[in-house]
């Protein structure tokens, strides 16, 4: 069984990096879009019983990423695929994993049954908003973390204090911890004291020590900001450090970010983010997703790679 | 079993008109895009046990408008719809009915697929561009046709010739021709003659007679304008008309039908087009699509309003 | 459509008082096990045409309550039962929501393919320990909570404060301080302070109050215990209250809650519980469960009775 | 993997030919009727882990080989190949594409649905009636064209001009022109010129010369004759020629093209029909399905094999 | 829900007996074979938001009955049929239960997945050859049995023992006993005394009574004929009488059955029986399964109709 | 692919000696139950592209061995297992296999759907109940027996005679005589003489002769015991043997068996018997069952393996 690489357009530079990491080349796709917005794709290379991946993070725009996964999909499976796997970095709508009212969709649940209606028999995801959306699928869902790549990447000093901007961010916050082996704070956002406003937090010390805020995704910085806001009333060093994998950046997310003093961003290319300016840091996904791919090819197991591992 | 009829943002004011027509009041839906672009979709008045109907065309951004119809289909059924019927005006990704390749996606299957897996038990559609898309779908597909209101819309003289832009359109100008009863003359862009240029060969006389170029949808304009050309260069009158189903507009359309001096140029509000000039005439599809919609509630034959009555 | 009910062995008393509530008699059924231990049931009333609700919690013997809940469902589907709804007060496999290990299995995920494999196709759970949970059903979760019944049933006095024993339950915390007015504390165990031992760290000021702990369950006490020591370690009253939706109370568990000193021990009667001795308190699920069945039955919004209302 | 090839009763020369051009005997198979009619299949050589080639057209009497198709494929799923592939040279029921009323099945979706319900998992089939119905599978479909065979058959001559005997065939008439750079005409029965009574018009000229017919079918040869008599009217050499994919020849088919003044009439095998007279010449389509199976079994590219190609 | 009931081709005269029982006109429906074999099938009268029955036995030509079924399925579903129960009086294919070598198809598994396949959602069954096909199905299948009629049509005497022809037949000839109060004998074609010729040994006493044979079906009369040779040499009177539910006769079936000496003949007109000469007489089917219809279309309890009553 | 097997809690004696057979080591496997009842499954191994097979007979606990396979196989699954079999030596709730009443479950159905859905695509069974189980699943069934086995392990003598307890054990009975070449005589517990009582007759002569009785299973021991004083009531030798494929052995089975004079009682280890007293002579399955494996994973014809062969 052949390996194939294919390439969506939602992040053609880490396709290409894990492609270079693989040492093969990435098949030829076309794929455009007609006057009237239809997609049309188009895979210009023999995949005929061959184990196929297809990079895709589910990006913005969301709804034209998953389409045009889903697209992939069809033409992989009609064309003879062997084994058709789709290797989605960031994975979109992940917030959507319940009803907060009676008459919403579970989002996350209908993207999940998509990609299974398209031929997918198995999804590579990596640090998922909830990890619980691994049973969405009724596929293996092998579930990836960067959060070792990224406490590499990070220049620590003794002062620092890991910092979860929510209680959703504290089992992230932990897995940083084991890492780093610096203490945690977590800033909870709530009526701890019974009071009609809700105030932010702050779990543990933070006076004169450095913070490095942890998160599995950055969107438009309002988290962080608040986050920076609290820590530094609270008597924080000014010496911000920001860590999480997804780096959406929509909105004012950038100019936000530049109106923080923060020392060290640093987050992966899951997302094919445009330049943002110094001290936005990159880890490349490339060589843990190149392994995965290659492991799975060759029917290995995954150890270490795995999120809860 | 009462009636609920939802609109889908893709082209509100035919819903408004539809529930105008069926004297029932739209539900509340909330349809809105977070800054990441992830849509959110909440049905906002109990639906539970109704026969509930969701009106969107797939038309332009089609991904879009695909997602939100697979969004509401799921918080209609976990809400507890007891029918769910999507009512598609206008279906996108229509012309993808085949593989044009051996590695391309069967664009209208996916969809098809998609709409199924979201949960929905009818489709009602109207003049789909290739009728064989009902059978890309497992669940019944009423296919409706608009040609006998757009026949009735026209004003029609005694010199008219009705035009088929194409061999596709041959059986649509055929229709039309049992409710107009006027000639009928077929373009057709071939190498009739052997030579090794395509030429636009005019089957039938169109010498001193007024066009009137039938379609099931205008696009970029293109084919309207080369037939246009094409039968005057034929010495037809310069007095043109078109009649087409779907006015999608994209492109250059606007200004290509503008820049042809056409007398009538009638076609439905299945797309939620922007405003056009005159001569563009717009036949509401409402009163047809609450007909048939007020039939498939209260289990009546659909009897003439379907395309192959 | 007539409304049949029909009780599993798993929680008599629980259906029979949902019965009575709602003025209808208990469906007849035999559920039996022959001498090589394998089931046998059977509904003795006809049940076809009927909106049926099957009352299961699938509480210890897990296995054995969920093998009844299938095969009632195969046994109704095959009687001609036009609706089949599974009402299961407390869900188990629930924590098995996510693999922690490269090769387990999801084990809810699992119960709910076995759940719509044999038929049913509504579920209504209560409290459940994960509410993404809804979402490894395609089938519409009516997801109910008893916290506003619990709330209700607890005599409240000033000096209170709600405990979160852990991060888990502060969303829940957060639900009875909505309805309690109350401070929430919450228990943390952790590295909080980057030491190699993990510590109980208290979020919150407890000392003179006397804490009220909140749960979704209360398995073998273990988790009371702890928090109880915790908290008269901070300084708190020793007159602790305890509040959680489901009392499996297995193994140690009565012992373990006896030898603390509890004054009130408040939970649902979810799980078909021996006798306990006082001070526990059983709140009535039966009126809450016999309204949602009431309503689904005749088509009604659940409302005010959903997890996220 | 192993290559099984195991014929249908429906063409046994075809397939003994198919499996000479591969060098592989056929599989041993039982294929009986007992006395009441019912089918019984065996096969009688282990297939266990093959890739499995199963060749039957769904000609006349096509229910009974439809049938006799789906029998051999539980025989085979259940006896463990590994890879099921329907070849089926001719598939019947293709015209019922669509429904032409409100109440009739589209036939052709059912027999899909039926070929993968038995446990297909890839359908090859030659020159479809309607090329859409590709998208009535979810499996992939390997269409095949015989026209290049079919254009290298025939003997052709200066004066001659390729006919499509009516719309549905122009576009293989000018698949035909691509091969053999002939003129192309049309034949289109319809009110072209507004008259009451239908007409056959010919589109193109055919004045003194030599008509040669193309289809994909020849079933009671009746729109052969009613083209040949127009041709004859309009002027054309006497000297007809006749090619198609499918010659079915049912009722006064060959009674019919033997009271015509044939000069070639050229199809392929794809149905084992009985002998009929000169000037018939049959083309075998062994040796491209060979290939086809051959490149399938292999993981290959089908490439110009594919009709759309 | 209104009832309709249409008639395959199978048995119109039984469907018509069982529309007169029901007061309810047959829905017209048209079912014509094309020239090349196809089956076309259009159900002339709405039936969207009907309770559909379709009656059609699948007897020979079995394949032919079977697609025809699955046709009007189909076309009954995309119709808007609101249920859709097949009634087949006579299960064909039944015998091939299981495999019987290790390359068979399960044929009656076959043809139940293509019923389900094809849309019905639920079966009527009558006597079938193996109850256990029930379990074929994932939908309810109601299994009626005409043992009672049959027992009431016969005309007993005291010296007549009820014969089961083989020991498929013992539960059978065991349900008439407690209908007619006879003794039961059972013939048994095997080698119980161990020789190495197969006898057919008579367990009971036969000498000077009078054998009433029972067995679900007679196709070829085989077992018939090879009965009453046994009993006639056993001594039992020259006055024999046969019961039996489905009279397909099959090939020599009618000759052989008038050469033996047979007082009384009784079948059900399950299948559509050509005219047999006498002593062959009739029993309706058609009252108990209008009773059965009428039943299910108000969802009443079956009862006594059920084969395991 | 490489072979893994992993033993199910249900009789790991078997799986050892199944795998000391085939001469790889069992893969490492987590089967525990927490405190609340619930079963925690996990794969110490990689089985990542594996051929697995699951040994798990669903022996008493039934539901607790059912949902053990059922995670079994979801872990397997979703850790990346290529092909995954079910061995399943003894299948619970076979005699489930069709509905006694109208409200009863097909529990052989339901097992079978739960299997399905978990993610096996193949099962192993000895020796079922009823064969047609074979056809509750979709997927292939391979259905061995121990027939064979039993049969050379038994010691036989001139006066022996095979007996079968009832009706449903005649083919198993002819089965061993075409193995020892003895006699068979059938017990059948009717009201073959029409009096009002059940009386267990004897068809065949036992008189001096030594009764091998064999099934297919002991439960309970009472179809043993009573068959044995009847036996002993008609004359036989007081020398009973007994051969059964399934050794249950629940309630009161040893006691009966040990108050009975049996010479020989002979069974395979498909379940996991706790130690029983002399004569009790258990025959080997995995030898067997491990050729079975063997074949299967080196895709080889299973041959006599087979019940039907």
């Amino acid at each position: 069984m052949t390996l194939a690489v294919i390439a969506g357009s939602a992040n053609e530079p880490l396709a290409a990096s894990i492609s270079a990491e693989l040492g093969v080349k990435l098949h030829e796709r076309l794929a455009q879009r007609f006057d009237d917005g239809e997609l049309h794709v188009e895979i210009e290379e023999s995949i005929r019983g061959c184990d196929v991946y297809v990079i895709q993070p589910t990006s913005l725009p969301v709804d034209e990423h998953v389409m045009e996964l889903l697209f992939l999909a069809d033409a992989c499976r009609r064309a003879g695929a062997a084994r058709l796997t789709a290797v989605v970095p960031y994975f979109g709508y992940a917030r959507q994993d319940r009803r907060a009212s009676g008459r919403e969709p579970v989002g996350a649940r209908v993207i999940a049954d998509l990609i299974e209606a398209a031929g997918f028999t198995r999804v590579v995801a990596v640090d998922l908003h909830a990890p619980e959306i691994e049973g969405f699928f009724h596929m293996p869902v092998e579930h990836l973390s960067a959060a070792a790549l990224l406490a590499r990447a990070i220049r620590t000093t003794r002062d620092m204090v890991i910092v979860a901007p929510d209680l959703g961010a504290v089992k992230l916050a932990e897995r940083y911890q084991a890492f780093l082996q610096l203490p945690v704070v977590v800033l909870h956002k709530s009526r701890l004291s019974g009071s009609a406003v809700a105030l932010r937090t702050i779990i543990g010390d933070v006076k004169d020590r450095a913070p490095l805020i942890v998160d599995d995704m950055i969107t438009t910085g309002a988290t962080i900001e608040a986050a920076v806001t609290g820590l530094l009333d609270a008597g924080c060093k000014p010496d911000v450090s920001v860590l999480a994998t997804h780096a959406l950046f929509v909105g004012p997310a950038i100019a936000r970010l530049q109106a923080l003093s923060i020392r060290q961003l640093i987050a992966t290319n899951s997302v094919n983010a445009t330049a943002v300016p110094v001290p936005f840091q990159v880890v490349n996904l490339a060589p843990m997703l190149a392994d995965a791919i290659a492991r799975l090819h060759r029917d290995q197991s995954l150890g270490s790679l795995l999120a809860h591992a």
